[in-house]
């Protein structure tokens, strides 16, 4: 198949209209688009509108280093001066992928991984490697308390006997369920055999499979999908700059942060504005007031920012967090952001796998210092301070710290109460060795900080208004408490 | 009326711009358009928006067959060689809709039905009356036990002796609830005479007016609304094709498609790029990866869809459940889809319209088989498969399906908390021929299978993550079993 | 700084791309971008982007009267034939700014306010005084049932004895809840000395800021920020016009104006076209169906509206209630509009501040008559009859009323069974002089009205499909009393 005619490629893939004419394309690549203009064309025409099927890294290479979308020092010729196609992805370091299968002539592996895309991109793999997100499959699998929270989610319950009995949760469900997000563990588990329109072939059977969770474990051991945000074939980095990408996972209750953001100032500017001529999602770097007149998540959290005036005012990061101090949510209480992104090495003092005890204090060894607190709120703040003055900036922030400090005391009271019923008996607790999240009681406990203090510290920190009043805000931290007290009266008139 | 000057009303017509200047229009058209260019002109615009304002239907019927928007084998010559303006719908079968009034000489019918579509689209007409949603009024008024759920939802309450007591909804109220999606019975109640701009003219009244709803029972006896879906007088595909449409109905917690598919990797890809020049909403047939590169509910489950070498992906279909194996909403549990679109014919063993029994085995002779199951299921999965490997396209469905069963186990639980408070007496529930839906604990049920197992299905159907988790997913499944079972105590300690 | 040479800024404002070569820039707003090219460089690009830095008021005032943006009768020629820069706005008026402080030689004040902005909008700022929205701040924090609310909203509460106790709201914290949207009282506070890149300079603090609510309390004294709608440097009226503005504070469960239209037919049109070219966000005025085919929020409400006869369909108001006959959400009961937007004034015959008795009846006294009511809905007749006709409108507008009359009952009926909670002691109310949101059962009513009975009156009123029914609508309004009688149950068996 190899040897199929260049020139009858070329008149394939111009036939099919928008594609660049003269992108110079390895003759591997060109075996694979020979069968896949027809199998699973449409993966071939989304790539055929990506940068990637236009540019060689040479080229990318040339541009002035704000402009760069590549980071790499060397790059072996063969690479190089070909566009970026199917067969310089999906046969990369074939030997490292487990999941690598004999296709055609060729060792090719499904799971493209962030070691892959590393080949051309090797700043940006390693500062996500430092992104909680990158660990998001350990972080969650690998702590009991986690993994307690997730069964109480996932299993299956049976009523028998007036009681109800949780059974543990299939693997399925874990992945459809937390792990969408977190990212799944990806296995190969031999071949099967199939009829195709070519013959009978054999394919890779992948368990965990299909994923693109941030924190997927893929068959190389690498952590993470590129494509959880930059999705596709495309791999867009426009995409990736607007807040549809981020709302994939954070949108719902838990971590409502593209709601928030949506009826925000920057948000609605962005849904009012961002479609017409005068924004850029392509440019590199991204020109604060030029490109763009209002931030999206990625130009707060990820993107490197310039100013008119040539001047740098955020460097790119693919560690979120670098600009962050403080932990708002996912966990009991906001908290300064962990020092590692492994959190499974956190332990609090009363030996649970908590970056803060039950009642609030931090966990401080495993936290980052007032000193990196600073640095990342700095790297925020220039952000900010490039629209907006001094003043405002500081009058923002000091609101946030005060909402921090509020809704941490909201939860804490919930918290004592929860304490409360586990020590009257009229739930089990900690110290029945039960898990802390199988009653009711103890679920609207959960919803306190996971739902309505974690939307509240979100409003504040973006100006999400009515997620920090009655969506999902301090209406409902008030009123969750009430019903808890209520569900105390109740029970105590066995 | 009818001699005024053509002349001076194109005139007319092309001060307003953007309208095809060439378009032949019927001299009875030519006449509506003279007063209302002036009376509710804004119609007016957006009909000479839309392309049937442009194309007459001779004209629309010469493009090759893949490429044609209409269905007809023959047509009078009166109506192909003009476009479809206002006299050609509203006139159009005059004597078989009984809201036809005099109108300046004209026959003219208010509500225009989908047997006057037929004139141009017979095949769409045909589909779509296989369509659950065309019988979407008859399959919720004439059903006893979903009637009971709407009485539930929309009656009055008042409160006296320390109880609550129903009275029976009002029609305004049932129209501007559940049949404002399903569609109201629209019923010509005589005429009303009014002053106009033009002297005093007679008008008919209609009850269940206005209404485009999707099952709506027109005056002529057809049923359903095609400006559901092809909104006002542009009728247009591109609006129909974007999950807008379909999220007029299908976004409330009873069925979230549109939440799920916004946080699905194709909702973002839609969201970011569907703006960009390289989408086109308009193409017929729709190919994918060149005319978009990810799915819209319409790519899913309506449109004809091509590939870039031509073959065809799936062919065009307005019986939405063509591609649907499994009825994954709206019902107490998921199930193979009814057999036919009339549903009050389902009986389930217990005698009761349901197309389950209250435990979850399906009334199997009512739905459909196997066989027929798996052909549905390939016509969607072709469609997968236009971009997804075979591999992917197993993983993912192999998923739903897991879900489908452990959702349907957390829907029989619940039913046994239920049972077993009827049992107890509680609740009045059926051996007490009470309504099912009435009481706090029967609506706690409810939510159990309409809000989160449904949620919990489509979130596991598209990839939306949290609704499948946190997002009136999983979590609620599981907390509300909690509460069902907290709610039997707190009731025991009388 | 004042002597820069213009030359050289022409140059560096060049550079930057989309900006009018020619437009006329004040000496003094030269003087400002002088700096403020480098220091928050943002805003000056989001200004250049703007119609205000292309167009002196003296053009706008060329204008035909329907076209016209602006409405004064004179202006100084200092202000008149130069674009409206940095300097025209913050250094106007200055002595009646507190805020005012020296900088760089010249008086600047932060907070542009109404007042300001009325040198050419005159118009406009005085009909946005006579809308509740410029009354926003003290309507709700010079109101003791409001703020009885609020606090129990805002308060943090503290377990202790088996009781929870309420502390008082701290300032931030109304600030960043409630007040986000009403606005804040903006107060200066003296100054503070900063290093800059151009040596140490004085600011001035201010208390309650940032901020951009509606109702906002200038340090000028006057109420509003026009860049609530009007956002940023930019002062879009494209902006203004889109939803997302009203989103910003219309999105919640409380008033869930924006997910309704988002839902309605019109919405769906809105999203669906409203990004192709044949629609026009900054047409003045705004042709109906020519410039768009769907009414936003803006076109129902506020904007001049003219049909393509070039008739007046309706005209400009910033009173947003001069189209509004009946108040749908926000209080205990629909009712009459207020007489006067300042809504302190109303007394009800039991004394309260409310619009209402507890128990439904109008303060008439308070409320527009029956003549002001049917003008008002005259007024927004009108702008449905641009399309739809007088049947649909008609038949509209009587199911909105049937669903004020039974929404109204319903909570009417939660509110016999607080009643009836409180004079059995189960909850501590009125005649005990105890707040009556602090309580469970009490949030359970407030939500009954502020929830569920607003949303299913918004989607009467819009379209909205289910949020009349399933998504907080009468599902709700009907579970929420079960629930409420369940909470008495369970209470009794003490």
């Amino acid at each position: 198949m190899k040897q199929m005619a260049t020139m009858s490629l070329m008149v394939l893939l111009l036939a099919a209209g928008s594609w660049a004419k003269e992108a110079p394309i390895s003759e591997d690549t060109q075996a694979c688009l020979e069968c896949h203009a027809t199998v699973h064309a449409g993966s071939l025409e989304d790539w055929k509108k990506g940068r990637m099927a236009r540019i060689t890294p040479a080229e990318a290479m040339k541009k002035p280093q704000a402009e760069r979308r590549v980071s790499f020092d060397h790059l072996s010729d063969s690479l190089k001066n070909v566009v970026v196609g199917c067969a310089e992805c999906h046969t990369l370091n074939s030997k490292k992928h487990p999941d690598s299968f004999e296709h055609n002539g060729y060792q090719v592996h499904v799971v493209v991984s962030p070691d892959d895309c590393a080949t051309c991109h090797p700043v940006e793999r390693k500062e996500y490697d430092q992104n909680l997100m990158a660990h998001a499959y350990g972080n969650l699998k690998n702590n009991a308390v986690y993994q307690d929270l997730a069964n109480s989610v996932n299993s299956q319950q049976s009523f028998s006997g007036g009681r109800l009995s949780y059974a543990d949760a299939n693997e399925a469900t874990d992945a459809d369920s937390c792990f969408s997000c977190h990212g799944t563990q990806v296995k190969p588990q031999g071949t099967v055999e199939r009829e195709t329109d070519f013959g009978e072939m054999s394919f890779p059977v992948l368990s965990g499979w299909p994923n693109q969770g941030v924190g997927r474990i893929n068959p190389d051991g690498s952590k993470g999908a590129c494509t959880s945000c930059h999705p596709r074939h495309q791999y867009s980095i426009a995409v990736a700059r607007k807040p549809y990408t981020c709302s994939q996972c954070h949108k719902g209750p838990d971590v409502p942060a593209y709601p928030v953001y949506s009826v925000s100032k920057h948000g609605n500017i962005f849904s009012s504005s961002a479609q017409s001529s005068s924004w850029d999602f392509e440019a590199v770097p991204w020109t604060v007031g030029k490109d763009f007149t209002a931030p999206t998540c990625a130009a707060c959290h990820v993107s490197l920012l310039m100013s008119t005036d040539g001047s740098t005012v955020a460097k790119r990061t693919h560690q979120m967090n670098d600009r962050l101090d403080e932990r708002l949510f996912g966990l009991i209480y906001a908290h300064p952001h962990p020092a590692s992104p492994d959190t499974t090495l956190i332990r609090n003092k009363a030996g649970l796998p908590l970056p803060t005890e039950l009642t609030g204090e931090p966990s401080s060894h495993y936290l980052i210092d007032k000193n990196e607190q600073e640095r990342r709120e700095a790297n925020m703040q220039q952000v900010c301070l490039a629209c907006h003055s001094s003043e405002w900036v500081q009058g923002h922030f000091e609101r946030l710290e005060n909402t921090v400090q509020t809704t941490n005391a909201m939860t804490l009271t919930a918290t004592q109460i929860l304490l409360s019923v586990w020590d009257k008996g009229m739930a089990r607790g900690l110290a029945q060795k039960d898990s802390i999240f199988n009653e009711a009681i103890e679920k609207m406990w959960v919803e306190q900080w996971l739902f309505y203090a974690n939307s509240t510290r979100l409003a504040s920190a973006m100006g999400g208004a009515d997620y920090g009043v009655f969506a999902n805000g301090r209406w409902q931290l008030s009123k969750n408490l009430g019903e808890m007290l209520d569900w105390t009266r109740f029970h105590e008139r066995k």
